[in-house]
């Protein structure tokens, strides 16, 4: 199942996109997500007409069609690829995936192995989409464990916050292959010369818990080998701020917490705000800018194509966020770069 | 040195306090801090007329004497406390602490010891007000490590987050500690009947790492043995939101990280509102209002007196608040009530 990622030379629809744009195919999850397939719906007439992304759609035929058609979209301009399955948000996936690949997921993540797309899309059970990535598109040779990437609006432009929550257990070494592949997906976003940060409590040299002080060694020993710059230990606020690092690394624990806290504290500020300044739409506007940026998806990193996981709870803009992201980050070779730079990792002695 | 806290009968200073309000006495530091002595003088100025407050400074009489005239402050309206070192930012503090008793944060915890303070206050080095604190007030009986607990501002209220970086290497047992010394200190607040959580990251009962899982099944056993109501697993926003649990319990690296991740947040969004509203002015005031809150000063639990610290670069706004949270705890019996309920803790079978 591990099989290297491509684009192969496939024939694109014969839908003509007005652009000079590349066109990016991603195949999304229609039954995955709180509001599915409806929202879902709803974000592919947000995009059909947008330039860039050439979008397919992974449900039930028949469902898929009445949708597209009830939202005055011509069928034939979506390409529908039929899954009739989701997994539940109370199930087990491993052993559902493992017994069947005609799921959502599974469907959709084989499309990116098969060449049918070039990126994919849930808003459904996470560990459904980390594992049905895993399975159908195969791991990076080399990184032990993939690892949920999120995009965070700072003051110095953006910052990836690597792990988001994908483990929970993480080891030196676990941080040092999100440090690569974080630095990799950063890249890919068009971040120049990204530097890497690795979150603790204090910005000196081996500073925090054990773990901290071990990978910051690690990270210090093995990164200048890359051509890659470290910050050393990087603070909770820095991810706001973006200038000390633009890769900041945590165990999936510490990110999802931070990440979280984060998102409350702008709903919160925005609040009060509203209120101080006697009107409360811009407030909201930032407040529903930054959830349906880049922000709104988390990119798994570590797996041989590329898949945006977003909230279950998502709106339609927010799932478009996901999907406008997917589509941007297909244009660039971010799995070749990470796979290439595990490779040398590897054979590091 | 382990001496239990008590109110003893001295007799007050000779200045009269204008206020109905009971009066709390707190022992300032007058050297710690990166702006110190000044910054600390210049609180102290800002407070010197507040009713419920008589302020104790603890540094050398000669330098507290020519700071406090300065000001327009008669050195005889403030009592001194004379302490002439200063433990320094990059020093061991264990060492030094054993080694004398007279560094300004030994001779600030001794007032409370002694009697002659209710409270004491320090923004200087973080590792020595611990540890002066724990070797001079002595530890409450049944907690095995002091945490540090931050108010937060919350949409539904005032949230207690513990441990906000005293401890980097947390177990189930020090996670429960947390939680009854926070409730402890929520209740000091005039918190009315709190409710704990567990900083995790689903709500799920279980979610989380291995930690949290286990944390969260002894939190479910012995919390409600001590009236006290649990709310099970909470995450990253609900530490703004307030709404489900009052006091947020985590370990120190999550907590310090979480803390300043929130400090980002509030910073980044309120300057961006600045920017959309066309006046940054009620955005800075917002953030200046956060930080010069409760939320300026860490309550140290499990300690046997009332002890907070504050940010090294702290303003006088930011000194003052933290002297005001001292003295508002002080009035309450915060340190009675946390060796009652550790002293019910080590009894239950």
């Amino acid at each position: 199942m591990r099989t290297p990622h491509a684009r192969p030379a496939v024939p694109t629809p014969s839908v003509a996109f007005s652009t000079s744009d590349p066109l990016s195919r991603v195949a999304v999850d229609l039954l995955g997500g709180d509001g599915a397939p409806e929202v879902v719906a709803d974000a592919v007439l947000a995009l059909i007409d947008e330039p860039g992304i050439d979008l397919v759609l992974v449900g039930p035929t028949v469902v898929a069609t009445e949708l597209l058609t009830a939202r005055g979209i011509d069928p034939a301009r979506v390409r529908i690829l039929d899954a009739d399955s989701v997994v539940p948000m109370d199930a087990d996936p491993l052993a559902l995936l493992r017994a069947s690949d005609s799921y959502s997921v599974s469907v959709a993540a084989a499309a990116v192995r098969d060449g049918l797309a070039d990126a994919w899309v849930t808003v459904g059970h996470t560990g459904a989409a980390v594992a049905a990535a895993a399975f159908t598109l195969g791991r990076v040779p080399g990184m032990t464990r993939p690892a949920l990437a999120v995009v965070l609006p700072a003051t110095h432009g953006p910052v990836v916050l690597v792990d988001a929550g994908a483990v929970l257990d993480a080891t030196a070494d676990t941080l040092l292959h999100f440090a690569l592949a974080g630095w990799c997906y950063a890249h890919a976003l068009d971040i120049a010369d990204p530097v890497i940060g690795l979150l603790s409590i204090g910005s000196e040299p081996g500073k925090g818990d054990v773990l901290r002080s071990v990978t910051d060694s690690l990270l210090r020993q093995i990164l200048p080998g890359f051509g890659m710059r470290y910050a050393g230990p990087v603070e909770g606020h820095d991810v706001s701020r973006g200038d000390r690092a633009q890769v900041i690394v945590t165990d999936g624990f510490t990110g999802n917490v931070l990440l979280k806290g984060i998102e409350g504290a702008v709903t919160w500020t925005a609040a009060r705000l509203g209120e101080s300044y006697g009107d409360p739409a811009p407030a909201r506007r930032l407040v529903t800018q930054t959830a349906t940026g880049d922000f709104a998806g988390g990119m798994l990193l570590g797996v041989n194509g590329v898949t945006v996981i977003g909230h279950g709870a998502g709106s339609a803009a927010e799932v478009a966020a996901c999907i406008r992201l997917a589509a941007r980050v297909a244009e660039h070779d971010i799995v070749a770069e990470t796979q290439s730079t595990f490779s040398a990792l590897v054979s590091t002695p």
